[in-house]
């Protein structure tokens, strides 16, 4: 069975090694694949994204989201089934609540603050090693969710809105969602929501940005703008984003998460 | 068998991957587990602070741990084996010292600097490579452990010494030991050391670094204090430790590892 | 089998994690390596040289390689197999072509471009998800390469020239090529280049950059000169380069790749 792993824990200390530690020390077997631990300090909707976005891609199995601000508090710890047979473990804070509807919803939900599997003394701190993990290999083992913890209602479970795009007198007003280390800005605009917007594939469209516009092409992909240009593309997500080829839009732009991005075509 | 890596080696370059790719050429079904590779460069005390912290996590096997700012020259490269029949592997700096007792001890230790399993020609300045993850891979495989270099006294083997906390007129004088990369301040003060010191969960505290003083409260965990607020807290290795709730201790107090810390009940 | 990565895609995000979950979805029993994923954005050189010294590290497999900046565009995708049986796969820009001569040269090519193990749609600027880790895992599982794309000439194929230090009177003209995270520096230099230059072990040299002159040692390692002193060396692939012993050589002279680095015996 596969484990996957996404935390804000960075590379820098031991705290990925250790989570990989406790996994291996209770499934010898488990294969352990990290899917980022790159994600921004306690940006829980950013890693809620990427969870989104990037479980698709990955075999079923026990799927770790940590991103946990409130690690210490009375906040839940969950352990969840969906409608697939996927597992998915992490805080009650919505982190997991923007890929569960990928795979048929929550089926099945579990309280596992003071679960079985979880490695005593707990920390106040650490829950991705004394709760987390833990609870995952063993669920990866073949524990029964029910045994994991104690029943929850999923229709308790907290749960992430997004901000969605609009259009106004011919311009799409859209957000900022996630930035990547490349500085491409995913916007809250997807392939679907184009229709009779005016944005088409090829033409020019001006990006207003904190009242800077800026010229930019709706191109396929980086290397169809010159080096330096801003280009408007569908990432490999199907959403649409901003990026600088050779660059960074991010910078240029200064745009951040939540900022509001206006597309005029031309 | 497992085999754990602990380096300074960083991410951005290959020198982590051509050790994976050298045990498993040696070891195909060996599993390794990166403890961490980002021990600041030649960071010999933080390292073993963090592995003597980390291993009790990991499943019983090889544990190599390469910060070596002496490579190339004539100190030692050692193997030995603890009481409960762990295997450590490193240069002979210190780096393991903190680990072992932990194990029971060092039962016996070999000289690896010349050890059969080595890659010739050994590198002046790759010895992660030639000589520890070819012999840490052979002892995975079930070589005897005395086959691989040069029975030595395991009381001569290099040891680190850690500072330790005191205390003096009601006040508790610490120090810096170890940073993470979120800025939380690890001190030489354990969990076992605060009776009679008037420090307690729940109680005020004023910390005193470089003159310069600042309110903290006792607390479990970051989210007990307000964002930005500095808190003293137990950490997950059971070490008192500095923090601030969504902030970075360190960068707030100017601190780094030696520096002294005083600590008065309020 | 196992497969090895080499990308500029970095560790803050999910790229990487997304590979592994595309392979192991295939392949579940391959065992993956992460040769690194912390080349220069778009250094295809960088990554030609590092693939070059590290791939014999490696156990024979299928070694892939994305460093891709005109990825979305006209270029080729290949995959190819080496005399010795390893196979390569990547973009058609040269970062194999530095590869291929250690292991016997190219003896088939295909065109993967079009490959039927690609994931569809292929998006236009993620191929190492939807075209190199699927093709990559499906050769390990045992896909014969000549079903895996259109056969292509060999002698077609793109290829990387690297500079190549001169001798004139009496000094050698060597450049930088690669500078690793310590800021050591790797010049197009040799071990087997330094015949009649009177660079030699334990002598003095005369290190020009720029119009600046340094004195250097030529030594084994870093720890044969006092801290904070430069020293020309043999590195762990046989490359002359430049580091300062607990420093950064790269800062220190300013030097970045294809800086013309002036040797003079002293």
């Amino acid at each position: 069975m596969i484990v996957t792993l996404l935390t804000d824990y960075g590379d820098e200390d031991e705290f990925v090694g250790v989570l990989h530690g406790v996994i291996a020390s209770i499934c010898a077997d488990c294969r352990v694949v990290d899917l980022t631990h790159g994600i921004p300090r306690h940006a829980v909707r950013h890693a809620a994204v990427v969870l989104r976005n990037a479980l698709p891609y990955m075999p079923a199995g026990v799927h770790v989201a940590v991103v946990d601000p409130e690690v210490g508090t009375e906040r839940r710890a969950v352990a969840l089934e969906c409608d697939d047979g996927r597992l998915l473990v992490g805080p009650d804070n919505g982190v997991l609540s923007l890929a569960w509807p990928r795979f048929g919803g929550v089926v099945e939900a579990v309280d596992v603050s003071r679960s079985r599997h979880r490695l005593e003394p707990v920390s106040a701190t650490f829950h991705g090693r004394d709760l987390f993990a833990p609870v995952a290999a063993q669920l990866a083992l073949g524990a029964p969710l029910a045994d994991s913890g104690e029943r929850l209602d999923p229709d308790g479970l907290a749960t992430i809105e997004l901000s969605a795009a609009t259009v106004a007198g011919g311009t799409v007003i859209a957000h900022a969602v996630v930035v990547d280390r490349f500085g491409n800005v995913a916007l809250d605009l997807g392939h679907q929501d184009l229709t009779g917007t005016g944005l088409a594939l090829g033409r020019s469209v001006e990006v207003e940005i904190g009242g800077a516009r800026h010229p930019a092409a709706f191109a396929r992909s980086f290397a169809d703008v010159d080096a330096g240009d801003l280009l408007l593309y569908e990432d490999a997500y199907r959403t649409l984003a901003l990026a600088v080829n050779r660059g960074d839009a991010a910078a240029l732009l200064g745009i951040a998460p939540d900022d509001e991005v206006r597309l005029t075509p031309q």
